[in-house]
């Protein structure tokens, strides 16, 4: 039977917001994502998406596949209620929160401390563009199942092993695999250019202010620069780490 | 004598509020900024600054020259009622809208109908970074002086000349002057790295959705395109604009 939920006042409503934070998150092991695009995305993982929930003025692309997903209609008004977008779609999936496995990755972007969620999940959707095999983030960075990571993301969750870690304990081990490990740093680095690519390598790449922290720093095997060819004081983070790894992947 | 201004009913805040709108903005000539850093960059360029506005609870960094600006002291509540973000550092000012001259600009980076200011700005900022002669901003596009592009743009705009304009008809003008104009488009482009990198050119990049217009595309020398190695669908418009210009600029 279709289950139905019309008031805002339902338990299980004040639960979906709960998932708006961290702690609740991480406690139930899940999370909330919003929007066609990004369920459309989830729902072709298997396994991952436990519960989908949609307005009941919402008609879904007939090639939607959600077999035996429980299935959950909501109003508006509760849609509206769970929503984080000023112009809700209506549609929102509970998920699971697993990571692909980075086990045979030989390409990673590790992610010191970003803070800004826009620019984590853009630096995530850039990961996987550039065909990254697997995100490192470190701990002091915004949560990677937070709202608006996941929207600037664009799915990307989805396509590539994205793990929460200790980064100088992933450098350390990267380092042990004989995998070439770049920092990047605006002094006594290396033009990026002069970097060889490879078939293997990490990227770190750091917070908005402060950069990378320099105990990772002096871990790498050298630290990378993009010189400013203009008068701006810097690149933003997720622009910096496209042009270095598009850099690394292809040249 | 010191103007000071107490009350958020003065019709003076009132018309600084105003200037949160294009409309406004473009009958005065004029727009706002608010931020230290934003506010010093300001003040590096000549007759730029109209009128300083900081709240009696900020001290100014003595090395600040400001000179012969009017001045106006406002308190907290003032400065709470005329900022855009959640907590204002209380330094505001009210700037002359005007651009350098493009006049010996050799490189251009051309803006078709980018809706959202955090790209925009960030693209600017960008620009910016890679050395870039002028930024040219299609009539599509949000305002360039919206209160998110200018912070976004970190002090971009103080930097190099960013010019509103009717994008065909400056493509009919670089095509005049010889200089090549590189579209970007999905479909039918070239792999970006086969672009001859030269002392001029100009680039043009597209809406965040439906990219750069068709009737542009027919105009351009060739138009590029950034291969996705992974599964993501596409790359963010200001990453992209980054890794297009570096590439221009620096092989």
């Amino acid at each position: 039977m279709l289950k139905q939920i019309h008031s805002v006042k339902n338990p299980q409503v004040k639960q979906w917001k709960k998932l708006l934070t961290k702690k609740e998150r991480d406690l139930t092991g899940t999370y909330i994502i919003e929007g066609f695009h990004l369920v459309e995305e989830a729902l072709k993982q298997e396994e991952l998406v436990l519960e989908l929930i949609v307005s009941e003025s919402v008609d879904l692309p007939p090639r939607w596949d959600y077999g035996s997903i429980p299935f959950v209609s909501i109003t508006e008004e509760v849609a509206k209620a769970i929503s984080e977008t000023e112009a809700p779609q209506g549609v929102f999936a509970i998920c699971r929160q697993e990571s692909m496995s980075a086990e045979s990755a030989k390409t990673f972007l590790l992610i010191d401390a970003v803070q800004d969620p826009g620019n984590l999940g853009t630096m995530i959707r850039t990961a996987d563009a550039a065909g990254i095999d697997a995100v490192i983030v470190g701990n002091g960075s915004v949560d990677i199942y937070n709202s608006k990571v996941l929207r600037s993301a664009q799915g990307s969750h989805f396509h590539l092993p994205i793990i929460r870690g200790e980064l100088t304990e992933w450098v350390n081990q990267l380092n042990q695999r004989g995998i070439p490990v770049y920092g990047t740093a605006l002094e006594n680095g290396v033009v990026y250019t002069e970097a060889a690519p490879a078939e293997a390598f990490a990227l770190v790449v750091g917070n908005e202010g402060s950069g990378v922290s320099s105990e990772i720093l002096t871990k790498t095997k050298s630290n990378l620069f993009i010189p400013i060819l203009g008068k701006s004081e810097s690149l933003n983070v997720a622009v910096a780490t496209g042009i270095l790894l598009y850099f690394l992947k292809q040249s």
